[in-house]
């Protein structure tokens, strides 16, 4: 199989080695904006070749990764849209999906029924090429968003590259999987972000930063992510996480009121209940 | 040394511990609600008695250290008071200072100078003498937040015994430290709890904790905490934490507002400024 990936990253570099280290791809080519990465990743054997662009890299592949910031979409999709050959597949590693599938279908058209959405809830702080391995994806969420276009033989090859690459695979309809994601990733990396941008901002952040301890570092890791691939995915969500922003501060104002109240029972509880919840959760995906 | 533990959990009893590895006790007696926690803490050699209850406890030691939830002090320093000999100083683990202090003031009388006021800021999800450790407090720092009242010798003795424990030793005034620790500790806690109990509540639980991920994992552990040390610590310190929670809540309605006006700009600034600051306090408390 001939491997096409855009955007060879963290994501996109991990797929290529996983597909690789699972025999399932004899050539990768590479495009992306960056050439200093993309020699990274020819260096580092996770691609082949470097493609001129998107277009000349999506010729000839039997399978085309695009793992771009989702923003990257809509222009990667018209790109590409004429390289396409009829056996190809296309899938992508987007964090959000609404927005891909519309850049798709207005981009491709006949050829939509070539493309199978797909996203690895499997995230780092690290970015590039430098940061891909080929056990990215073991044990993690792959979620598919299928199209009705989309043929049982279409999907059953993308559906097999992810499972190669080590991933559990779910389906979703795009639309719940843009709500679900807002809850458990997008609002929390907002969260985070906002929290790490104020103390940052404050006169005295050297001192608060100073007594930051562990429980600090763990809640705001996910504020050392990819600020640019975050802000393509807050925009794409936009509406789905600012019900999320608006619904947490709602639950915001109730401790504070019970904080007002000094409700030492309720606020016992909700942490309990809270805590429960995790432990169980943990306890339930380990 | 004589050692008395007021509340064998995971900070006392990693204390007593830390204190006998550096030779600095000879015998340990322990207090505590729980006559199971206590009777684990004594096979472990992390007491070497128990006593009927805290004053017992204070009765003839040279050093007693105070490491139950904050709620319990007022009643625990009044229980103590009479026991204490001239020669005993006496520290504490409260997570809030303003509120131990007064606690202490109004229990202990004129020996108030014999009290240190100590937190040290390390903590753990587990809890009990199980999770106890001789080597929590190593590296980690303890904020000490002496009195007036204090003569430099009493002081020494407890700012050695927590040194002797590996710990990294600060002081501040009460004040600030409360405030301090309300924007990286209180804070980030309540937010932690927020959100997991509010996920935990909706119709679709299950389905958003399956797609829940390794950001949402290290963003919530805090959430993990024990939930009556937590509902103490926000309700001694409650006008900080709302302050803080008021001030929060103005930054999630700034991102709400570039969210609405679709002001990728800024958003990406804003994500960029926090990884940035993230990644520089990582890098100088490493």
């Amino acid at each position: 199989m001939r491997l096409a990936v855009i955007g060879v990253g963290l994501i996109g570099g991990s797929f290529a080695l996983a597909l690789r280290e699972a025999g399932k791809v004899s050539h990768v080519v590479g495009a992306g904006r960056s050439r200093a990465n993309l020699e990274l990743a020819r260096e580092r054997r996770i691609i082949d070749a470097i493609a001129p662009d998107a277009a000349a890299a999506a010729r000839e592949a039997d399978m085309v990764l695009v793992a771009a910031p989702v923003a990257q979409f809509p222009q990667l999709f018209a790109a590409i849209a004429p390289s396409i050959a009829q056996h190809t597949v296309l899938t992508d590693a987007g964090s959000t999906k609404r927005d891909v599938i519309a850049a798709a279908r207005n981009a491709l058209g006949a050829k939509i029924a070539q493309f199978v959405p797909a996203h690895p809830v499997a995230g780092a702080e690290e970015s590039g090429a430098a940061a891909a391995s080929a056990t990215l994806f073991r044990e993690r969420r792959v979620v598919l968003t299928p199209l009705p276009d989309n043929a049982p033989p279409t999907l059953q090859r993308v559906e097999d590259a992810w499972r190669a690459c080590g991933a559990r695979i779910t389906r979703l309809a795009a639309e719940e999987h843009d709500a679900v994601l807002a809850a458990v990733s997008h609002l929390p990396h907002v969260l985070a972000y906002a929290l790490v941008h104020d103390i940052a901002g404050r006169a005295n952040a050297e001192q608060l930063f100073a007594y930051a301890a562990g429980g600090f570092r763990d809640f705001t890791r996910i504020a050392s992510s990819h600020p640019e691939m975050w802000r393509d995915i807050c925009l794409a969500n936009r509406d789905r996480l600012a019900a999320e922003l608006a619904r947490y501060q709602g639950r915001l104002g109730d401790i504070e009121r019970l904080l007002a109240a000094g409700d030492g029972g309720a606020l016992e509880r909700l942490f309990a209940e809270a805590r429960a919840a995790r432990n169980r959760w943990l306890k339930s995906s380990s």
